[in-house]
């Protein structure tokens, strides 16, 4: 059975909001774990978690204690997940080891930060690593990764496809969009390297998940 | 060394607004701890839990699992409370067992919910018990327990004394206003009974929790 | 698959006696998981619990850490049940999702208490409401509720079926009889109502707990 | 600061009868401490032990599972013992490094049995041997060891003083009483060797295991 | 299904040299376990073990400690086999509850040492018990148990068969070679003796272990 | 109290050899300690995680399997160090909290890995930044950051200090020597980067730790 590993963007868990869009992506990675995956979905911290973390950096917490509190957000997030289907592992691992042992049992895994030091999308390759997956999806709130930041630059094109090692390059010489950073961290990227990890960066919707399982990704591709 | 439990009202964590009321409660328990009191601090579950349960419940979650959210949340509370005073136990305390462990380095131990099925005031009645404290300062979002509704009867009257068993029989024949059972529902009142904890229900205000400790509390006493 | 909860009185585990009671109860468990029920098994303290109580009390051990015995000795029994077929989880839980992880196996989940301040029979309760259970079965040393305390008065006559808001209007008017308390507290019954879980009491013994499972119950039903 | 371990007899936790000689041993280990020793009291499991066992056998158990059932009940035993001194560690500890870390408090610490496959005894001896313990006292049901069975034979004759070499051979050689095995068995025995820890064995009564720790032992001292 | 333990010689994890033992074992297990058996496989701790131990003992150390040194390299040891092969345990079991619990899934579980005070051996054996096994396989580094120690003796015969209670008392005449202690420790000895496990005692080889369990053993078999 | 992190070279932990470094170093981290100073030294895996690693490898594991084992060899290090010193925490702590909570003692705290994904070098800096660290120390097999590599190039200098952002981009830029990587990889300096961590890399000998703590480091300052 192959595994795919998809990071969930953290500003799909706005609870005070709608959260239909939830519901859509649960019933998707329903459908994906049905059609024969094993599914690992990673949650991010997102708003909650900045707010908590900005009231505690005011308070002189330290940057390893924040990292902290957004995986006890994200870990909530990844709980909240596991109530919208039955076909899905009551646990929230805490480790990489007991991803493993969720996964044994063939439903989905729901699981949130692992480690301080490490962003979402780090703990998500990572698990893509540790399960051997044959991909990593990651559903972020942009479409995918851009020439320049299309926030500010009107031209900014989605690049369809590109290495690890120019991507890595591009993110350490600054000169992607500012959020570049948020979609690939420089930990998950190095990770993606070590394994050949084949990675998809996609917008975080049920319907563009659904694609980039079956071979459709209307994202950008990260290659060795 | 006398110990005191403070139940801090949900309210006080929203952090996407102001959170300078935070600081001085912390402060004001450090004030307290250091003059000689072995403080414990439960935080409650707030506006955060509410969000997070209307989710959960709407994906069908069963009440105890929401009881569940609402003790996680809580916790993330105690935690983020730990960063406003070195004076504090860094532990966040998952058992009563763990409290008491805690209890014994004399810090300000800060906690959440401990079990489904309690309210975060009844754990802070639990709590009082189990470290034998000599008193429950109960600091809620109203003054006090009151004769009717305050919120709808403007000749709502703050009673400043009442017995265990007066308000238990108040709470069960709904003859109060519909917010007494969030200040001290049924299992709280059934504690504080059975081992005569001195109670306090007061606003959740730095300046009242000061008051009650010395004595002088503005809010309602329940009595053995 | 539905999933029934079974609390079994502690009179049920005197190991000074004879203990063929034991085996005869969990045949019977046996046979109703084998006729496709998700079963979990609460098991009651009994006098081990209280013997040990009554000691720790006299060394002036406060009631919540008195409730802790009564859990560690539950505990214990419910082990022992587990050697008595191999139809069962080999794990005690000790919270409500370890419960629901244990269940997964769809073998006989044995459980004793699980937190202080919590009778076993809530405990009870609050497992067949994280569980969806179809059915809580209080099997108790007593035939089920009845209209005054059996033991004192020759005309208590047995309840067949009260409503959890009668029933509770009755356990606090302490109309009933003493031992009312114990077949069912405050907590266990603002559970039931809470989640409108269908709830039979009656006496612990093989032939009755069978009876009560295919709806031919000759106890007291509790009704929302 | 010097270390002494003591263990218990599980004859002590009779909680059925009368506990005043729990108290008073207490009271005693409580002044060994204040007078400059780290002490750590095991617990046996004693009759409440036995019965469940017995129960459990009967239920087709296996050995490993009922020396598991033995620790359980021990571990309450020690429980209970902690309510009887503030001067003492609030956790029981489940391992050697556990025991190691609660005795940095230097508090008395209460523990029961660690692991299957060790007798109570053999767990003191091990505990003695990991804090390096100055005295290890085996305070039993009996007087110490003798050269007969005292039960059986009326010149039988306490020894004051043996080698664990000539008590190893007695004890393989079912030379000694029946109950000798309890005093001291194959493993205790072989762990005292090991580490020439100097143990004496004690009737479990007060004012011996006083004496024993003053160096005016009434019992047998066991030398390498 | 039968269940068989295999205790495997420390000597085979020299991960400074050639593994291909390492890999032939693990395939001869995998072919046990798909031919029905529950296989449980206890690593020994070996060289590496050995070296850090000297080097704690030559800080001091205490015996118990170096015992859980060991146990820790062996649990390592351990888990490097649970990459041999995906039909195994992920989870190195650090109890006996944890044995029973991950055995319940059929697949290999590969483990190490358990408690201080234990040799791997002894673990392997109080497995075998908890676990009902129908074979005990100590797969050493000799061929079996021998008159005298084969490495002095040229003469020394290979002992095909012999009681527990003949080799316990070869074990403690010392008239045994000075390996014996190895092959069979006392407390090995006493549990085989209590439980009756058929044991068989032979040179760790995944030809040997085969024929072993199929019954056509070429060491030493130890009876009751 | 000021607190300093040291990482130790898995070098050091050569236990088939000599370990007369080893304890030279603790009394040097004892001496600091002693002089006012919270210490917490994280071990490396050396050697035998290395030959582990291979042979786990070899038998197809991922990559952060193999971290995790770098991990457990790592902790079993720094147990060691433990029995050099007395003036140590007693236990392993796993996660950034327990670090914490191991250094409210004062002890000296002795820590391995704690997570996958980040090497020893990353975990020291995360644990400089979590305490609030003064100084961290990277003791490694080298004098420190050199110009080019020092056993390829004989005219290769010892850089005296240098910025994290310039010495970010020698690392990605490949210019340096091969070993740098293994001095500070990308994580560790983006982590000394964002909390502006005063570090030093020096070669791990006692005298050079030494000189480090008391401001006069022969090796490479690293600066923000």
């Amino acid at each position: 059975m192959k595994t795919v590993v998809i990071k969930l963007s953290g500003s799909l868990f706005s609870f005070d909001k709608d959260y239909s869009q939830v519901k859509k992506i649960t019933k998707t990675l329903d459908e994906i774990s049905r059609n024969g995956y094993k599914v690992v979905a990673v949650a991010g911290g997102g708003k909650t978690a900045r707010n908590m973390q900005n009231a505690a950096r005011n308070f002189h917490a330290d940057e390893a204690f924040l990292d902290q509190l957004g995986i006890d957000v994200s870990r909530i997030h990844a709980k909240i997940l596991t109530t919208c289907t039955t076909n899905s592992c009551q646990d929230i691992p805490k480790t990489l080891d007991e991803v493993v042992r969720c996964l044994s049992s063939s439903k989905i895994v729901f699981t949130g930060g692992l480690s301080p030091g490490q962003s979402t999308n780090a703990t998500a390759a990572l698990i893509a690593e540790r399960t051997k997956a044959k991909l990593f999806v990651n559903a972020t709130d942009v479409d995918g990764v851009f020439t320049s930041d299309p926030r500010k630059n009107k031209n900014a094109k989605l690049i369809k496809s590109i290495t690890t090692k120019n991507l890595l390059s591009k993110v350490i010489d600054d000169k992607m969009s500012a959020g570049t950073y948020d979609l690939m961290d420089l930990l998950s990227l190095k990770i993606i390297e070590r394994s050949k990890i084949p990675t998809i960066v996609i917008k975080c919707d049920s319907g563009r998940i659904k694609s980039a399982i079956s071979g459709r990704s209307k994202g950008t591709k990260i290659t060795s």
